[in-house]
This record gives C-alpha cells, structure tokens and sequence, in this order.
C-alpha cells in the first residue's frame, strides 16, 4: 500500500469537492469550527472601505502620487515559479522587482489579453505591504501603501478572535491575467478578498501534496540586462535549493494523476476565499485584479500542523535536474 | 528514518508535556480553540447538580431503589485487557456483565485496597447508560439511570456550542481502586468529570501511539461458572479478532520506549478533564470513584481524523500470539 495515496483516497471519499459558500461573513466561533475542518470556504459580504466603487484606477493613483511601490516584472507572467535556465536547466526563477509610481504600474497592465513578448507586471510583494508582523508588535512599519491604510482594516475581528491571533502579514495584490501564480502551498490561513477583477483558484487539499511531484531546484532571479534592457534568468551565485512542485499547469489534461482532485473555484469583487493553511493553490486572474489578504499563522499547537509536516517529511525530494528512477516512476504513474 | 519516530519527536519538541490548565470554564469560542489544539485540558469550576456533596452512596442507593444497573466483574480488576486464557494465549477480554442493585454494588466496593483473590466490580457499561444517541435524536431512550438524570445534564453548552452537535453518549462511572483502564484511544472528543474520588491518568499523544505496539488479539470474556460460581475466561466462538495495545502497564519502567513521553494527570473530585479524541489513556482511581463523561463525536472532516486514521494505518499490526521477526524487533527496540 502507497500510505499517501491510501490517505488522499480517504479524505476525498470523505469530503469530496464541496466547498462551502457562505452569505454574510462568519462570527468568531463560525470561524473557529471552520479553522478546525480546515477546508476552503466562499465568503460573501464581507464589507471593508476598499471596494470597487472607491479602488478606482484614478482613485488609487492619485492617493498613491510620487510614492513609490516595488512590481514584480518577468518576462512570461510567471513569478516564483520553475524555468528553463540558459543552460536548460530548470531553475526556481523570482521575478525581477522594480520600483515604480502607481500611475507606471497601471500603464502596464491590461483587462485584455495583451501580445506575446511585452514584460507582465504584478504587484505581488507580500511581505505584509501593507502591514507586517511589526505593525502588529507595535514597532515602527513603514508601509509603500501607508496612504491606502485606511481603506484597509489591520485584522478582521472575526477572524483574530477565533484564532486567538493577529495577522502575520497583510498584502495588497494589483496584476492582470497575464500573472499566474505557481501552484504551492504556505503553513498560514489565509483570508484572500477581491476588490476588483476576479481571481480563479485551483486548489488540492494538503492530503494529495504527493501528487505533485515536488523537486528541489537551484534559485535564479530574472535581472534587467544593463545593454539589452531585457529581461534574463540569472542562477543565483548562493542562494539555498527551493522545494517546488515540478507541476507547471495542474489545469492541463494529464498533468496531475488519478488521486488528484482539484476544486476550482473562482472569487469575484467583494467576495472572499478562506483558503486553510497547507492547501495547494494555482492562482490566474481575469482582466485587471486588486486583492487583499491577511495571512494569520497556523496554530502549531494542534493536529493541522502535525500533519503538514509529516506529508511534507515523509518522503524525500529528489533533485529536479535529475533523471531518476524516482522520477520515473512517478511519471510512469 | 522511522517517520513515526521523527514525527512523535517533532511533536514532542514542539509542545512538551503541557497540560493547560483552567480555573473555570471556557467559553464556546474558548473551548474551540482548545479542541483545535487537541493537547489535554483541566477545568476546574465545572459545576453541575451531581456534586460529592449530593451524591452519597445513601442518596445513589436510595435513588436507584430497586432497580437493576450493569456492573462489569473481573477476577483481577481488568476489563477490556489482555489476558492470558487457560491454553496460555492471549486473549482481548471482556468482562463478565452482571446485573444488580446500586446498593449491591457499593456493598462491593471498596476505599482501601482489597485482599487478593476477591473480584473486582466496575460499573462501566459506556453505552450512552445516562444519554444515549438514540436520547439525542429524539427516540426512546430508557435508561438504567432515568432516575439520575436530574442531576446530570445532556449535555454541554460550551461544548455542543464549540463542536456544533449534540454528545454521542453520556456516562457514569462507579467503581474502585481495584479497577484499572487498560491504555487505549477512542474517536471521540471526551468531557469528563469526577463527582467523587480521583482519577489517575497517564496520557499519550495521537503521535507516540506506535510506541504502544498494538497487536491483535483473539476476542474473550469472562463467564461465571454455573457449578463452581467462579469466573473463568472464555474464548469467543465467532467475535472478530481485536486490535489492542500490548503493552499492560505503561508505568512499568521500561515498558515503553524512549519517544513515549507520558503525561500525567490527576481529576480530583469537582474537576474535568478535556480528552482529546485519539489521544491514549491509561487510567486508575483512587478509592470509590464516580465519574461522569460526555463523548462527542470527533470532526471527521478536518486535519484531526485525517491525522489519526493515518497513524493507525500507516503500520501493519502483527498477531499478539505469533513470535514474528516484527515483534522481535521492537522489543530489541
């Protein structure tokens, strides 16, 4: 018996695909029993000052001026995610990070689809942008986005209460459907809510991880050529190898094998996703999209993070570059 | 890597031999969180109508009268154990059930320990003998102990509240310092309280279960014999064969190994203990010794019972009566 795949079969013969989608925002001790099942669920109603009506592109440029905020710039859309080097390796690529006003970031993004060849830009620094573990230690946090502040609440009541916590990190999200973002997983619960666009979430429960076939790769950065302007993958002299799934598009036919289910599920203005920590997550985005979310950590305490880390630890990880018979096997799956 | 010792360690470094301990209730929310910690609770302040003041064994008895309770009898105070059977195998034993008044079973208990050869009674029925599902779904429900039921409540508010549902079974307990729980887990999450005398516990995590070194064990119970009046142990014809912990006593030095790291907790009278489902237990008294316990059924949708259902099947449990090479091994251990 695979014990992984005997486990994945278990828990999706228990819960399925069902997600469930609540109307108005949950209190604190809805939230509590929904931490505690730990699976994702749709929120309506959830109400803060930035909605769609006020987080005008004109609105946020003008309340953002000269100021200043950092953009992540590749080539392909595809930040934090595995690339072909130019020795044709696959290495894991972050994107190239430049500064510009709002104003700039907007020019560069589109509802449409845009021509093949032109750099995407997604404003994905979350390093809790708007505000970080300091803020919420009641040190000094500087923030790019201190003027949209207001607009945003630190924490959402319900939430900290039922996890007895304050947010981590709070981020602010602007791309366009250019931007995908990699399929992974981060050991924190996540509250995700769109202001504008619509985000379109593919998702697999921690249980069926193993299915896609994680790797450790070098890490490579995308950097601005100072005489081309272009954009190129650069192997990093240093950094450490990054653990990451060697599924490029979990949406394609074929890519995922038979103990894969994914639950798709799409998160429109004024809509937020509950997204439980450990879940797998492969993030587009149609037309122009604003999100916001609060990372809250995992309670370490308890059976959620056990069982994280034995998944994550019970099976080695080979090397991403390398045929081996590992590897093969699980292709041949 | 053993992955079931490197996981008990990890869990083990993370969270040591805590106990919370309460001096008064939590509220819902409270108690959420905590079941989403799923490490042992001891609530003081828990008060409900039986207390040790009301619950004599005058008022037990006269409040019973006449009628007939189910009392578990042992030759050694060991029901539901391994016990070698007259062909010197080992036996998953059950006890001999007889029925009698409450005044004939208090006449059989003790405060001080008992001379040897004397049986042992416990009235341990934990069928739901106060409130059974059946009570909670609205059916008819008898109980041997209508008459108590004033005294107990059904249930919980803080916990019902925090668990979204309604106990599984509510108990009473009766019995001395002569019986003693062999260790084991349930799949319940478990309130339970001490009206009078105290409980000894010895607790395991979810997590170190694989140093209890279950095996299976044919099904027995003891029979009283018609001519001698005597109990004898009597194999079961046709009962399925039983999954049990091998290892009798886990306070023994040296019956367990080094990952296990048992946590005890005594529940003196007017306290409660929150036993969280899958966590193993070892339990003594201490004189006469009434308890209460309300069991609620566990989340089977979250990380709780994914967790659990893959410690008991990640490993294949050898025969209790079979000298193999894997049972060998973990002695050696």
């Amino acid at each position: 018996m695979n014990p992984l795949k005997w486990l994945s079969d278990e828990y999706f013969d228990l819960n399925g695909l069902y997600v469930d989608v609540l109307e108005e925002p949950p209190t604190a001790l809805e939230f509590s029993r929904l931490a505690h099942i730990s699976r994702p669920v749709l929120i309506k109603g959830f109400e803060i000052p930035a909605n769609s009506k006020l987080w005008t592109d004109e609105y946020l440029i003008q309340r953002m001026g000269s100021r200043s905020v950092s953009v992540a710039v590749t080539p392909n859309g595809r930040a934090d995610a595995i690339i072909a080097g130019p020795d044709n390796k696959f290495y894991f690529t972050e994107p190239c990070v430049e500064e510009m006003t709002m104003a700039n970031l907007f020019a560069n993004l589109s509802e449409d689809d845009r021509s093949q060849g032109s750099e995407t830009y997604y404003l994905q620094s979350q390093n809790g942008n708007l505000y970080s573990s300091q803020f919420f230690e009641g040190r000094e946090a500087p923030s790019e986005f201190e003027s949209l502040r207001g607009d945003v609440p630190s924490e959402i009541s319900w939430c900290s209460q039922a996890l007895d916590r304050t947010p981590d990190a709070v981020n602010i999200w602007i791309g366009d459907g250019n931007s995908v973002s990699s399929i992974h997983s981060d050991p924190y619960e996540n509250i995700y809510t769109v202001v504008r666009g619509e985000k379109l979430f593919t998702l697999l429960p921690p249980t069926e991880g193993w299915c896609l076939n994680e790797r450790v790769y070098p890490h490579a950065s995308y950097v601005r050529d100072p005489d081309s302007s272009q954009l190129r993958l650069q192997p990093s002299a240093e950094a450490p190898r990054v653990r990451w799934s060697s599924i490029t598009d979990p949406n394609l036919p074929g890519a995922l094998c038979d103990s894969a289910h994914p639950i798709h599920v799409v998160v429109k203005s004024g809509e937020t996703l509950y997204l439980p920590a450990g879940w797998w997550h492969h993030v587009r985005q149609s037309g122009i999209t604003i999100a916001l979310n609060w990372w809250y950590d995992i309670e370490m305490r308890g059976p959620s993070w056990v069982l994280l880390e034995f998944l994550r630890n019970i099976k080695d990880v080979p090397d991403g570059n390398e045929k081996t018979k590992h590897n093969e096997e699980e292709t041949a799956q």
